[in-house]
């Protein structure tokens, strides 16, 4: 069950008068990094960023995603500071649940805490690749993972992709992410037009990643 | 509760005839990283030291323990494969209780799932706290963060280091780790004589972590 179905399931149970949708749209911030978990947050409809601001300014990003998603999950339990923020960069509808609510719901449905449980170990699962990943290896190997990722490994040739979202997404800076471009332009594995990226040999993309194994 | 009194809470329970204790010497292996997760097992005594290996042989040092400590937690939900190796640096002694028994001590107690869901908060908090900061601070910001991590915030003011360690959990080469220790030693922050740190001036180490904020 996804979490908009989970959440039917109990709106006339523990949910009754607990659930407050709410509707964002572009550019506004949902949750703020740094702000105590009052609440968590479903995204029912939508597209969000999430990133993290280092004390020195950098955006990290974490992703974007339009899954049906819980927001909170990693702060309530142990009452930390939202690591993260979550910024709508669309019209978005979401769901706010009081963290009372949200532990009592944990406690209450199994479905629910296996699928938040499953949920955190992904994520966690996942970061703890892309620690390893990004500290060992080079920026090309991450560029390429991008595009390859971005095309939905090969299905979709031709996408547009957000230099500034990249860049932060690999914890670097845009010029390094126009030199790789650049050169992968001139390999001819992709051609570049502003920010329109063409897959032309996903073979030479292929062992660009296949290189680092 | 810790996972020690969580099995002694549970063992004529959900847990009868479930827990099978193994003792261990140092430089065995309890868990091998990419094996499926068929056990969770529990550290009761002794000191474990976790790391991922890479496709390229590096050995990525997530930390070494020797507190109360469930292995298996992230892997046995999504049945991933282990991403970490957990090797014992000391006898130590675990329980080992099959994956079908974990997840019905899950379902059936609520202490059980909390602290299993709090731990998973806890260390993706850490891992993306880690990963923001490897990606935009130095690595004497990160030997700096280590050598004060190990006198326990300057309480122990002299131990041991080692450095290779030290150069896998911050994802680098001894020879790297060598150079900013040379470096803290002639600024007389620290004397450093083979593996023997002594802290001599807490605030030039403060205030090399400070200049980054």
């Amino acid at each position: 069950m996804n979490y908009a179905e989970l959440v039917a399931k109990n709106e006339s149970g523990i949910l009754k008068d607990k659930v407050k949708p709410i509707e964002l749209t572009n550019g506004e911030f949902v949750i703020r990094q740094g702000e105590l978990p009052y609440y968590c947050y479903i995204l029912l409809e939508g597209k969000v960023k999430v990133f993290h601001t280092t004390s020195i300014g950098q955006h990290f990003l974490f992703g974007i995603f339009d899954q049906s998603q819980l927001y909170g999950d990693l702060e309530i339990p142990n009452n930390d500071v939202f690591f993260n923020s979550v910024q709508c960069v669309s019209t978005c509808k979401f769901i706010k649940i009081d963290k009372d609510t949200f532990k009592r719901w944990l406690k209450s449905d199994f479905d629910f805490a296996t699928k938040v449980n499953q949920d955190l170990c992904t994520k966690l699962m996942k970061s703890s690749y892309r620690m390893v990943d990004n500290n060992y290896f080079p920026l090309e190997y991450h560029v390429i993972k991008y595009i390859i990722e971005s095309s939905n490994n090969f299905e979709t040739k031709a996408f547009s992709i957000n230099k500034e979202d990249l860049a932060n997404y690999i914890g670097t800076n845009i010029r390094s992410i126009n030199r790789i471009l650049k050169q992968l332009s001139s390999d001819k594995a992709i051609s570049l037009n502003k920010t329109q990226v063409q897959i032309l040999n996903p073979e030479i993309l292929n062992s660009g990643i296949k290189k680092h194994f």
